[in-house]
């Protein structure tokens, strides 16, 4: 991204001058450009006016302290891989970067327990999870790049959430500091606990509007003893939606249920030379963990068989990692392409293949190209409009794209983010979602904790 | 429990007389006594002074409309199976019992969603749930008497949620009645989505202080394909502790493990005819599920058999019925003892035998005798303190043994109540485990929502 440097300079509010009383402030044109999006593509009109390395809780105490105390809006930001907008700036804003604080603080192997800050990347607590026998389940496409404290800010998904729920149901509790440089802790260290409201979910997926989130008590898991994989391909990609609603009706519960269309597995090849393609118009991963994943694969292969041109299971970890890699190449494959714009639309199990008949539609109607992947098995999906690089994503056939999407989406009872989160990108739907009740109540309960709003405004709600 | 009627007719506020403009409303002095508390034991000063019989959403809204314009004090009320006070009412305040909203509105078997009005029981959802093949997955031991509206307020768990999860991971979506009268959705009927601050996870847990739900939609879930139950006896408590413990250590997720102490064995039997406490000073009853059930029941066994005196394996069905039978008579067996105080603390799993070690010097400071089960997985124990029928376990002994466990919770790292609430009975503590600064902002979240704190107030928070 390019951004005209020379211009927004003399949009730097005199104000946020004030910051130069932190440490770890740095008003540098360069920083200041690498704080201003995430990889959304969405791109803001100017630069913010300074950036906070935070490297403790101290650093960001101090800036949240001067922002409240001079009432300057502040971005918070982790790895910068969100893809909303969530942590984009501008000018008059400060970004709040708190990925230096990249430590895991503690695992406890006996209570299944990791105490980590937020700019540790998701990848690196699994690794250190599986020292000990354990996992982190909330896992990202972006595992590699992405971190705790963006999980925790859109509440993230991932392929194995299908089975271990999302990063709301791995987060025992949080330690976060309030727009006026409060420390909250909320959740607690065990399993269950019901003492005052759940403050704890509601900083899960705030997207940075309610607080910084400086430190995370993180709930592990066994990591299976067994676990088996299967790669379906199909004749469509309605056929493969068909045959995922089936594993659905039949009472089993995979572990991850991935599906790529046609045009996915085209691009996914031609990035790194495998043959998807051949095989089928689409493809379903499934993969069952446990002391029965053997017996649970085979119902799964049952249950699909009727719809699928061809089935393979995987005959060792090496061949599943390498289908597991698979999707995870999706979304890198396309980038390759042209500028990407990932949906993230979630719809009731049982009509996968009408939004994918639906996207279908859109595509037709708007002139765009749409490649579809989705966490079948809770009906998320993520159809990701490819434009020429010289194109905006965020106006024209794109865009009207986006809103078809969220329409479709209402439409069959489903929602317009399953686990990315509003940002700026979705914010003119999040009304025609929630309604104008809750919209008022998130509002007063924003008003609530961060009375003078300045932490992420116009972001979220 | 016998009130005073004549006395607290005097003490009856003028203005809930505004009441008697409601359709459902009952001014009737055994129907004001009938709602006036729940089954923990508290026994409040006085009567309500009116009690609101809803039958539909709009009498819930006109009640709370009345209450409103009155600002009068409105308290919620389900079964009244509630074991913390959060339902108990008195003078100047008017109860709103939902209990006759008790339809099951709708069942979508496919998708596995379950849509349900406030009164309905949690055992009526579940057996029209099986006729689907399906479950609903919290299950308060109660699950014969409670209504899904007050497992909702209070969070409520049961023996499932150690592999499932306790109410929140089941509930997708609610329609809340405001305390202004306004209607609000929360959630929504997918199982992933993002938009906006998690307001469903709010109410969840709130008990009835920021809203009257109406309305829930549950995930239901596969009954299981197999299922294996094991009955295990050790020495001692210490000992059958820290067996739950090494399964939790072995990396094993039983769908249920309970625990009981010898003196709830022998009440038990005295009360049920069987012949639990000749085997053992303690009990451990842990259940596997899914395909690989037979598998995991064999890893647990070998987990704690170094532990125990002897193991049980269920042979079928009747004899894993009546195993469970034995761990959810246990209340009720020791209702035929005296008065009973139920306590809730959670603890880390690892430190469970500790507890069991605090509980014994409590009993033994405070002179008092307490029986112990725990849902073992997730470190959830109810330590039943009981007292001869003519005494108080709101005061005396009684209440020292609950305030000595809460602060034992609390030097083991855990928590006032795992899954009860905190209603009126644990009040005082809950400051003490939250903080300044959460509970600041718990009550500006509380005023946010209920300006007037007409909805259930002094309970909670």
């Amino acid at each position: 991204m390019t951004l005209n440097i020379e211009a927004t300079e003399e949009a730097m509010r005199t104000d946020t001058r004030a910051f130069a009383a932190h440490p770890r402030a740095s008003f540098d044109p360069a920083a200041r450009a690498a704080a201003a999006t995430d990889r959304s593509g969405y791109e803001p009109p100017t630069l913010p006016d300074a950036v906070v390395h935070a490297e403790s809780v101290d650093d960001v105490v101090q800036a949240l302290e001067l922002a409240h105390a001079h009432q300057l809006p502040v971005v918070p930001r982790g790895a910068g891989t969100g893809l909303a907008g969530g942590a984009s700036a501008e000018a008059g804003e400060v970004v709040l970067d708190v990925s230096r604080m990249n430590r895991i603080l503690s695992i406890d192997p006996v209570e299944m327990v990791a105490v980590v800050e937020p700019g540790v990347l998701n990848a690196e607590v699994n690794a250190a999870a599986a020292e000990f026998g354990l996992f982190y389940a909330p896992d990202p496409a972006s595992t590699a790049i992405c971190s705790i404290g963006g999980n925790i800010a859109t509440n993230a998904g991932g392929m194995w959430c299908a089975k271990y729920g999302v990063t709301r149901e791995s987060v025992l509790g949080l330690r976060v500091v309030l727009a006026d440089g409060r420390i909250l802790r909320t959740g607690r260290s065990t399993i269950k606990g019901v003492t005052g409201y759940d403050l704890n979910a509601l900083f899960i997926g705030s997207e940075g509007t309610l607080g910084v989130v400086v430190e995370a008590t993180l709930r592990l898991r066994p990591r299976p003893v067994r676990t088996e994989t299967l790669a379906a391909y199909f004749p469509d990609v309605e056929a493969a939606g068909r045959a995922a609603s089936a594993i659905t009706a039949a009472r089993i519960q995979p572990s991850i249920l991935e599906l790529m269309d046609g045009p996915t597995l085209d691009a996914v090849d031609r990035a790194e030379g495998t043959g998807h393609r051949a095989l089928g118009g689409a493809f379903l991963l499934a993969q069952t963990d446990g002391y029965g994943a053997h017996l649970e694969l085979d119902a799964i292969a049952e249950a699909i068989g009727p719809y699928a041109s061809s089935l393979h299971r995987a005959a060792d970890a090496a061949e599943a990692e390498a289908l597991v890699k698979a999707r995870r190449d999706a979304i890198p494959s396309l980038e390759k392409l042209g500028r990407v714009s990932i949906g993230d639309i979630a719809v009731p199990r049982n009509r996968l293949a009408e939004a994918f008949a639906g996207l279908e539609e859109i595509a037709a109607r708007t002139g765009t190209r749409i490649f579809s992947v989705a966490h079948a098995a809770d009906g998320n999906l993520h159809p990701m409009i490819v434009v020429d690089p010289a194109e905006s994503i965020t106006s024209g056939p794109a865009k009207a794209a986006l809103g078809d999407m969220f329409h479709l989406a209402r439409r069959l009872g489903g929602t317009l983010t399953g686990e990315h989160g509003v940002g700026v990108l979705k914010r003119e739907w999040v009304g025609e979602e929630l309604g104008e009740t809750s919209r008022t109540l998130q509002q007063a309960i924003k008003g609530a904790l961060d009375p003078a709003g300045t932490l992420n405004p116009g972001k979220a709600i």
